[in-house]
C-alpha cells in the first residue's frame, strides 16, 4: 500500500464506505475477458462492465451513495442535479429506490434516449440552455431545499465512482494498470485512489478531441472545456471539477487521449468481439490502449468501460 | 413426459448425448432477465443468450456436436459445408478444435464479417454464386474425402442446437412456453424435441418475408425459399429441411410470423434495454412475442436468443 498524500478530498476509507453503503442497491458487475481483443491489443485485457450496471452506466454508483448518505431531513426535500445524462439517470434511480423526490435540469442538447430514461426513473427533467446548467439547478435547489448532487465535484459521488475499481481489483489478481474514461473527473479520481493504494498503474483515457483533462494534469493548471467538441463521446465533455483535479494533480495521474477514429474503431469491436453495447465514452479506455499500444504491451491492463447508453447514431456515421 | 412420437430422425435422447459430448467445448450460455422488457412485453421473458455463444451463435452447438461424433478416420479427411454465415464459422471453430482441416462454400452475397469470421478460424472459404452452394459442396466433398456437415439437415447438428433448450428449462422453472427462430429448422427441431417431452409449449418464430416454415407447417406441404426476400435477417432465409419438416409437423409446431419493423424494433430493445449486441435473425422471437401478446400476456416464456453476429447496417437503415 501506498501512502496517501495528506488531506485530499475523498480517501480510500471513503471508497470502501461507500461499497459497503451501496452493496445490494447496484450490481456488482461482470469483468468480461475476450481473446480476439486480447491479440488486437497486444495485452491482457479485463473489462469492468459498468455498461451492464444499473442505469447502463457507472454513474449508478456514486448517485445511490450520495442519495443513501442524506440524513432523513434532508431526503425529506429531495435532489437535484444538471446533467447531460447518465448522472441524471442515476440520480433519478438512486432517489426512486429511497422513494424521494428528484429534479434533474438537463441541456435541449441532450440526447432523447437519455432524457426519455430519466424521466422513465420519475424523476422531473426541466429542460434549459447548455449555459444555464448550473444556474438553474441553483434556483430549483433553492426553491425546493432539494440537496444538490453534482455529476463530479461532490465527494460522496466521487468515492461511490470508486468501487467499480475496487471490485475489478478484487476480482482480477495482479493487475499492473487500470484505465478510466475521463470527463469531469469523478470515475478518473475514485479509480486513482483505489490503484495507488494498491500500487497498481493507474491512467486517464480522454477523447483527443476534448482533452483539457491531459492538458490541465500535464500544466498543473485546470484548463476551461472545449468548446464546440467534434466527438461522439457525450458523457466526456465537461471539464475537470475542482476536487477531482486535486486528487489527480496530487496521485500524479497520467491522461492519455485516443483520436475520434481509434475511438468509434474501439466501440465497434467491443459490439463485435464482445457482443456487449458501450457507448463511445466508454470505449475510450480500448481505444487508448489501441492508440498507445508500447505502454500497454504485455500487461495486464484493467478496462472501467463506464457506460452502454447510446443512440448508435456514431455507428452509422462514416467513420463508425 | 409426453411421449414422442415413433420413429423421429432425431430423439431427446440423442439431444442429451449432445449435451454431454460437447460440454465444455462451448458455453453453458447466460439467461438474462430484464424487468423493462417484461413491461413492455407484457409477460415474464427469459433470453438464451446464445448471442454469447462461441463464435456468437447457437450453431457452436450442432457444429461441435457433429464434429465430435466423428470417428478417427472421417476427422482424417476432414469435414465441409455450405453455410451464409454462422454454421460455416461454428464448423471452422469446431474442427480447429479438433485439429482437422475444413473447407466451406460461402454465397458471394455473405456478408463480410461473418466471412472474415470463417476465415479468422483456419478454415478454407470457397466462394461460389448462392444457386451453386450445394453442387460445390459436393464436388469437394469427393475430392477431398470430407464429411459434408449440413447446416440443419444432418441429425447430429439438429441434435447439438437442441442442447439450448436443455440448459434454458434446466436454469429456469416452470416455463410456459419456449420460442426459437426457424430457418432450415434445426434450432426449432431441437428445441421443439426438449421442449414436448417437458410438456412445455413451443413456437417458431418467423420474419414475415420468409415465411415459407409457417405456411410449411400450416398446409403441411414443404415450401420452397422464399425468392428475393426482403428482411435483414440473413440467418433465415432457407426453406425448412427435410428432417427439420418432419419433426416439426410430428410434434405439431406451430410458427408466427412478425413483421420487419417489429423484427427491428426488437433487436433495437435488445441493444438498449439488455446491452447485448443481437442479431436481427435473433430477435425474431422477441418481435414474434411483440406481436402477438395476446398468446403470451402473462406467461414465462423463453426465448433462444440465436446470435450476435451483425455488421449493424440494419441499425442504421430507415427503419432501424
Amino acid at each position: 500500500m501506498s501512502a496517501e498524500p495528506a488531506s485530499l478530498p475523498v480517501t480510500l476509507a471513503d471508497v470502501r464506505a461507500a461499497a459497503a453503503r451501496i452493496a445490494g442497491h447496484v450490481h456488482r458487475t461482470p469483468v468480461v475477458t475476450s481473446r480476439q481483443l486480447d491479440a488486437l491489443a497486444g495485452c491482457s485485457l479485463f473489462l469492468k462492465s459498468e455498461n451492464l450496471q444499473k442505469v447502463g452506466a457507472f454513474k449508478a454508483r456514486g448517485a445511490t451513495n450520495a442519495v443513501l448518505s442524506l440524513s432523513d431531513a434532508e431526503a425529506a426535500r429531495g435532489v437535484c442535479t444538471h446533467s447531460s445524462g447518465n448522472h441524471a439517470a442515476a440520480l433519478a434511480f438512486a432517489a426512486g429506490r429511497r422513494g424521494i423526490r428528484c429534479h434533474v435540469v438537463m441541456p435541449h442538447t441532450a440526447p432523447a434516449v437519455k432524457v426519455a430514461a430519466v424521466e422513465g426513473y420519475g424523476a422531473r427533467v426541466v429542460r434549459c440552455d447548455p449555459a444555464e446548467r448550473e444556474s438553474t439547478c441553483a434556483r430549483l435547489a433553492a426553491e425546493t431545499g432539494a440537496t444538490i448532487v453534482h455529476p463530479f465535484e461532490d465527494p460522496r459521488v466521487i468515492a461511490g465512482q470508486g468501487t467499480a475499481a475496487l471490485e475489478l481489483l478484487d476480482d482480477v489478481s495482479d493487475l499492473d494498470v487500470v484505465v478510466a474514461p475521463v470527463g469531469g473527473g469523478g470515475l478518473l479520481s475514485g479509480t486513482a485512489l483505489v490503484a495507488r493504494a494498491a500500487d497498481v498503474d493507474v491512467h486517464g483515457a480522454e477523447p483527443l478531441a476534448v482533452d483539457d483533462a491531459a492538458r490541465s494534469l500535464r500544466s498543473g493548471v485546470r484548463q476551461p472545456r472545449v468548446e464546440s467538441p467534434q466527438t461522439a463521446c457525450d458523457g466526456l465533455l465537461t471539464a475537470l471539477g475542482v476536487p477531482d483535479f486535486a486528487i489527480l494533480s496530487a496521485l500524479r495521474v497520467e491522461v492519455l487521449t485516443a483520436d475520434e477514429s481509434t475511438i468509434l474503431r474501439a466501440a465497434r469491436l467491443h459490439l463485435e468481439r464482445t457482443k456487449h453495447v458501450v457507448e463511445p465514452s466508454g470505449a475510450v479506455p480500448l481505444a487508448v490502449v489501441l492508440a498507445h499500444a508500447d505502454r500497454f504491451a504485455g500487461r495486464r491492463v484493467g478496462l472501467i468501460v463506464s457506460g452502454g447508453n447510446t443512440d448508435f447514431a456514431w455507428l452509422c456515421s462514416p467513420g463508425g
